[in-house]
């Protein structure tokens, strides 16, 4: 699917209200996906809706979840309608009135129906999207799973169709009579960053971290 | 509910793998949402899933959700079972093997119905609680809601009764023959932190933040 095809606008991804955060570029929505470290993906289990933190890639139009082949709410969302929600928190909007406090954020809401992943080459390129999108170079980096681990791994596919993107920048909205008070207004600016490497006791002696690993310090990544 | 009550250990909030990551603490639970700003509200429409993030206040055992009494998702939970998680990545986990990489992260999970909160003080109690989450200070500091804020905005509540809380810290688990590599290992921290506050350009001259927004730059926050 190339990245200049809008994005589907069915029932439950059109915004109904505040349309001028919404988006329906397919390039907006890679952006959102790929700046991502953690997804929450909603499943229904007996009837019940259940929230589950987990890591993501994307490859292509294609996004991959993964588990343990034990995880049984991973398994129960195999061949289930899904949603996959990832959020990125990038202020605190404090307005004059307590109604108008908000956040700017970039989210993406992608629906569609969980397919479990079976080929043994697109369960690792999968597992190879998962990893990159956790820590870039780590694939190459460090030791590549064994058949017995790919075996302990559950993967997930979902296709990037359904889905529907949200940004909030900028400044309050107040009520006009509310500016002219002397009530301040603004954004407190959040950025999710990473610290300094701290190793593993049990690294071996002289081993550093590679240079992808400490390249990250200091730096900011959406959550 | 005291705080000294362990949570319910129903089905769906017993952990049935990695037991060590989890915990039956009714204050565990509260300091993971205390520290959060976002949750992402699980929600069945139409019998599929749909996750929303959105901001939270918790007052003693009840959690609370505000949307725009327009939002079709919210006023869909009400009534209805939900289940509400919220996140905190800690660290990114980088292992000898791919297989063992892992978040460092805090997150909760809360099943329940959603009640529709209608009483007017319970409302502006539960508003208080939402804005007080946010950014601490501002219920007093910012203009009251109105009455006609008030009806534009909805309000639900989730008992913290049915709960499970997931912990992982410290360094990655590896197979015992990958420890005699020369791969690095070991976390990188992540922490969310807030930067110096941006006046909306509205903002008439000479007013300054409020000691209690200018006192969280340079601070973290979980999401």
């Amino acid at each position: 699917m190339s990245a200049d095809l809008p994005l589907s606008t069915t029932e439950r991804t059109t915004l109904h209200r505040l349309r001028e955060r919404g988006s329906t570029d397919r390039a907006d929505l890679y952006a959102v996906l790929d700046a991502g470290l953690i997804c929450h993906l909603g499943v229904v289990v007996d009837g019940s809706p259940v929230v589950l933190p987990t890591g993501y890639g994307r490859a292509g139009n294609t996004l991959y979840l993964h588990g343990s082949s034990a995880n049984r709410a991973l398994l129960a969302a195999a061949g289930q309608e899904i949603c996959v929600t990832v959020t990125h928190l990038d202020g605190l909007v404090c307005a004059r009135a307590v109604f108008h406090h908000s956040m700017n954020y970039r989210s993406a809401m992608i629906f569609g129906t969980a397919r479990l992943v079976t080929g043994d080459a697109q369960r690792i390129a999968a597992l190879e999207a998962v990893t990159e999108q956790l820590v870039p170079g780590q694939w190459d980096y460090a030791r590549p799973p064994t058949r017995k681990e790919l075996a302990a791994t559950a993967v997930l596919e979902l296709s990037l169709d359904e889905a529907s993107v949200k940004v909030r920048t900028g400044p309050p909205k107040d009520e006009p009579e509310d500016y002219h008070t002397g009530i301040w207004a603004g954004v407190l600016p959040a950025q999710l960053i990473f610290g300094a490497a701290e190793p593993d006791p049990a690294v071996r002696p002289g081993v550093s971290p590679p240079d992808h690993i400490k390249a990250l310090a200091g730096h900011a990544r959406g959550t």
